[in-house]
């Protein structure tokens, strides 16, 4: 079991959750004030009170917590279940070589850092400067900034990197770029894009054609929560029905 | 680019897929025989043609591509979709320690192997010997056995591991395990239950509320695909509609 | 073309719709006050305008513009895609004898008292007189009263009906009546029940496996709506993800 | 309780499902011979033996049975849970004149002839002349046929009926029909347009937007299905996953 250092991020988990840098030294909440400095030395797992009396259990964060409570989302981003199918589908893991664009938030970004780290790296391009640099700070943030290398540079020219593994677009025009995106993938890799609507899937599908792929297919993710009690269980009322649909083409 | 050696596997794309051991040095199909041992030395990505005269590109395989193509299924697996979702909600990648019950035949098992490569580890148990075998064959042939320890042993007096990041469970009366599960996590850690039925769901939603988790949440995942033409395009007539319930708890 | 008389219910249809009485002679509204004895005399489909100068189409409402805009809501309703499956697969239409329990709201009873219009009936039972008043009041209010028979009465011993075409149950205990409802259907007639939860879908199951039922089935019907533009496509971002299931059987 | 003529038509429920007319007077099935003659004067409801022993009860069938069982498809039907939808949604019942183009196998033909029963009218158009004259077939045997006129007819110079109450069209092109089907409906009234592929929504949308049309929607509907036993219930592995999307509007 590891210890909490000064440098460490934590996650507070109580009546509300709050992922916060021990270095700043106390917290304030509306559940009252935190004393983290306390923290230094003790376990990850340790449970500390704030002023008003409210217990937090003090756990280490992983991706995830960071990605919900800690992003700051500018554009749109690529929601978790679309995160998860384009890396389960791809078979991405550590050492694998990604290519991105656009960056966006930078929420798949991290994802895919945290999935490649050691050894393999996420390349990721943005043209605006806006977005670059609240996904840059979202990067930096994250802790995994080692294994991305994020750019604030214009793709219609292509991508300067070889041989990818896999090449995300999820972009405007996504279907210019799948020729450039062909060219730096190697052979079995694997072209991933991301279109809200139908149309962009389209026009990416018609260039996908134009290219030696295999393997094309585009699919849409639905999540249903359910709401289960002792006696009762249905699905719950509403849903998050469309986020988005993602093809998926390989490199012969 | 790298160069295929006698000990690889590789996945050999064309009119049909296959993905083979280099070392068979011959290979029969149904559109020919292939020499694999002329591949020796060249770079993937290089055709060869089947004494039919059928070309065939030869890559390096990935995980999924073993899931698809080789792993021997004897019990029901969980779908890659699920697998996904497993792996993506939950944080898994490098250094992940993951207990796993029950194996059967391991597919989510070399799924998560692959992810949390180098530095973590998979610990499976599996109850039948006939599941065992078969599983462990899987993992064997997957090249990822670095990272399983797969156990022919019944866990219902627990689990050996402790300070697991990740617990899940696929198996008949996995409520009876949730405490166990619950003993061999790290606060913070995830506890995934995989339930074809909700009746299962229910009991074990029980189960993890006489435990101090928090974040309890049950989902269902559909995939939906699509057909794509130049001038139509519409979801595919039939689709999967159900594999199983996931639930999701989180140690306090 | 009909003309308009005073003691019709006309639509009005504008920046925002109305369900309203000609006999209520003027009508207030945020965009101005509608005079609407002038519509006297007049044909359906004609425009007026309100004080303010705003246009309105006055047409000639259907059912569903009444369940829409004029059912008083007292308990939860059967939505209009279960009211319309329930209908369509039992094959209701003209001259259908109908047993319902309970009242509730009576939007399903009113959407069925339209269907079997003229020379069925539908019979419902409601238990609570607080229902049954607000129902009773909605039935008069649609102008399909002549074709309901609604009680405030307990069936739980039994129905007075004999040789039902269909017997909807919504109400929890659904179980309990299931024998009482066979009893009071003619032979290859239908017995519907609506159950938020899928427990109370396996309560009723069990019941019906108890009777000479046939053709048992349980659906759920999800509606997605689509966002459609000229030059971008896609399902609506959020959606009514579950209503109730419907179980129906025949009786042999 | 109504007695069988030898001029009707019967629905034999046992270990099949047959719907015969009683003129037939002998029917021979796998389960064995049944003397159909011997049921005239008999009651709905009664049960009769087969030549090899098996028991089926004999029923009125309504017009789901003879939907499922007799008609006769030659071209693609519009499923059962869509004309369920677009009747429940325009509230067709009786009364109602709806025109259809084009037929096809006269299943939502039939369909919607039940509902608008006395009084109302289903006027149906089909160019092509193998469909009218299998459409015609179908209607007649389905004893709708009174309230049905099927024309072998183009409708690209338009509708002869006017002031219909429901417009439908399940047609190829259907986009430039819209304006004629406009100006056959009457204010209030509704146009339904059933599109399998998402560009014909587009097409129709547009053509729609170019006409006084209020509340246009597009939706689809989902059907799923439940396994349930009395210790496990599930959603069924497979299903119906698109049939067509339907759009509706309605004449201002």
């Amino acid at each position: 079991m590891e210890r909490i250092t000064s440098s460490d991020k934590i996650l507070l988990l109580g009546k509300s959750d709050f992922l916060v840098d021990v270095s700043k030294g106390v917290f304030h909440t509306n559940h009252g004030t935190i004393n983290l400095s306390k923290l230094v030395g003790k376990k990850f797992g340790v449970k500390i009170k704030s002023s008003k009396g409210e217990t937090f259990s003090v756990l280490r964060p992983n991706i995830n917590d960071f990605l919900e409570r800690r992003l700051a989302r500018l554009p749109q981003i690529v929601s978790l279940k679309d995160c998860s199918l384009i890396a389960g589908m791809t078979g991405m893991s550590s050492g694998y070589r990604v290519i991105e664009a656009g960056t966006g938030s930078a929420f798949l970004t991290t994802f895919m850092a945290n999935l490649v780290r050691p050894g393999g790296k996420v390349y990721t391009y943005e043209l605006r400067s806006d977005f670059f640099k609240s996904a840059k700070k979202n990067i930096d943030d994250s802790g995994l900034s080692e294994w991305v290398e994020a750019k604030n540079r214009d793709i219609s020219k292509g991508f300067r990197e070889k041989d990818a593994d896999v090449v995300v677009l999820d972009m405007i025009g996504a279907e210019k770029i799948v020729p450039k995106a062909h060219k730096a993938m190697k052979s079995g890799g694997f072209l991933v894009v991301y279109s809200p609507y139908i149309e962009q899937v389209k026009s990416v599908s018609a260039a996908i054609g134009m290219e030696s792929f295999t393997g094309v297919r585009t699919i849409e993710c639905l999540v249903r929560d359910y709401k289960i009690t002792r006696d009762f269980s249905r699905p719950n009322t509403t849903m998050l029905a469309h986020t988005g649909y993602v093809t998926f083409a390989r490199k012969i």
